[in-house]
Parts: structure tokens; C-alpha cells; sequence
């Protein structure tokens, strides 16, 4: 099987570098960006058929191992059996 | 509008921190996870209602400011009107 | 001239992502590896001989582009003429 | 004992989002920024006092965990006992 576990920043925490690549954005003539937020993906594979204990497993990296509760959200995407 | 633009190593690009997550999902526990890969996703929003001249402005702006031909694919996801 | 500009978390910012790698070197054998933290480098060369302007470029650059103050701390180090 | 390891692309290596950052520097007046290259650094504490041993340890941290050594060469930097 694999997933998805997509990391972002939180709305309401800044992103410098997001705002430097929407500057860059305008700078190549697209004015029409309005905002550029910048996250991590990781896509895991792993043995197993169950979507149910697969779903608790990505849950548990994700909280775990990915993401940092205080300043981002995770989101698991895209599981495939 | 918005979409999000991902941006992911090579399948044959070694990836040395994603394989050190999946050891830390071992040191967890998590036996099964075979395979881990780091990327990156920018979530893009911007002014205007067309959808066609949006994918054109999103190819150009993953190939030019976010991803390096090279060693990294891109994917342009979600596109939201 | 060239510099680098390093971007860190802060000491009281969880670093999940860190952790991890931490994680991995116990699981390579390396057991005294107490805490591992992630950050962003950014190497920069420009055209121009005074330091004291550059210093203040840097400073620019690192507060509007590249560091979220209120999760990140970044230093200027290895300034050369 | 700390020490930083800082993994950076290669020279040849392509670096859009480096480049993204210097537009995004002329874009807020600073045009003499001629180049500027994104990297990770990683801070580094364990235990023990034998800094040969440390050095033979964060090698290998290096290369099996952070680099790809296709792509990225690294460095270790400011060992402190």
C-alpha cells in the first residue's frame, strides 16, 4: 500500500519563504499569484492490506515523526491499496 | 483560485533523510513501512477564473522556480477554481 | 563577497523531523547521539566590497525572506570579501 | 559534545529555489545579489569526549543519513567538546 502525508504551516504562522517564491513569481511577470505556501510531502509505501490499521499507523508518523504540532497541520492523502 | 504544486526527487535519486524516517518508523515500531520519500508542496493562490491559462502559468512556474529537471518531477494537483 | 545565512528553529520549537534523524542514528548503532535539530542554509554571493552595507543587506534579507521570527532564529556566519 | 553538518548541492547541481530567493531579493532592491544556493544544516549533540571517534561517527552520519552523494556534498563544521 501507499499514502501520502502532506505537512504545511499553520494558517496563521508566517512563510518568508513562500512570500520570497511569490515574489519570484511576480518578478517572472505572473502578478496575478497571490499567495505561495510552502510544506513537505512524504509518501510512504508499506506491507499490509488493512486500510483500517494503515490509516492509525500514518496517523501515529505523522504525529510522531513528521509534523510539529504547534506550528503545523499534517493531512494523509491518496491511500492505495 | 489555488492548486498546489508538488515536487518530488526522481524515482532512481537516491533519498538519504527520507530513508532515515523510515528508519525512525522502524524504532517505532512500525516494521511494515518499506519505503519513505521526502518532497516538497507549495500551495499557490491567485487571481483570475481561467483555468487553461492558470495550468500554463503553473507548468511555467514549477519549471522555472521550484523544481530542478534533473534530479525532481513536479505534479500540479487540486486546481480549485 | 559571499556569506551564508543560517536559519534554525527555535531552542523551544519542537523538531519532530529532527527527532527522526535522531531516531535513525540510534538505529545505525550510534546511541550517543542525544538530539539532532534541522535547519536551512542559504549560501549568497553578491557584487560589492563594503562589509558594513553588506551586513545590513544580509540582516534585510534574512528578516524578509528567510527566517519566520516568531519560530526561527538565523545567523549570519562566514561573511568574505 | 556538538557539532553542525551542513549538506549543500553540488555546484553543478541546479537550484531553482535558490534562484527564486534571489529574484525575490531584487524584487525588494537589492540587485547586487548575484547567486544564492538553499541547503540543510543539522545541529548535532551526543554524549562522549573523544573527538576523533565523534569525527569518524558524524562521517558516517553524513553519508548514510543526510547526503546524497550524488547530488550533495556535505560538510562538518564547529566540533565543540
Amino acid at each position: 500500500m501507499k499514502a501520502t502525508i502532506s505537512v504545511v504551516l499553520k494558517k496563521d504562522v508566517l512563510d518568508p519563504q513562500g512570500q520570497a517564491i511569490q515574489k519570484a513569481c511576480h518578478a517572472l511577470g505572473h502578478l496575478q499569484v497571490a499567495d505561495v505556501r510552502q510544506g513537505k510531502i512524504f509518501e510512504i509505501r508499506w506491507e499490509g492490506q488493512d486500510r483500517k490499521s494503515a490509516e492509525a499507523v500514518l496517523q501515529e508518523i505523522g504525529e510522531k515523526l513528521l509534523a510539529n504540532p504547534v506550528i503545523e497541520d499534517f493531512r494523509i492523502e491518496n491511500i492505495q491499496v
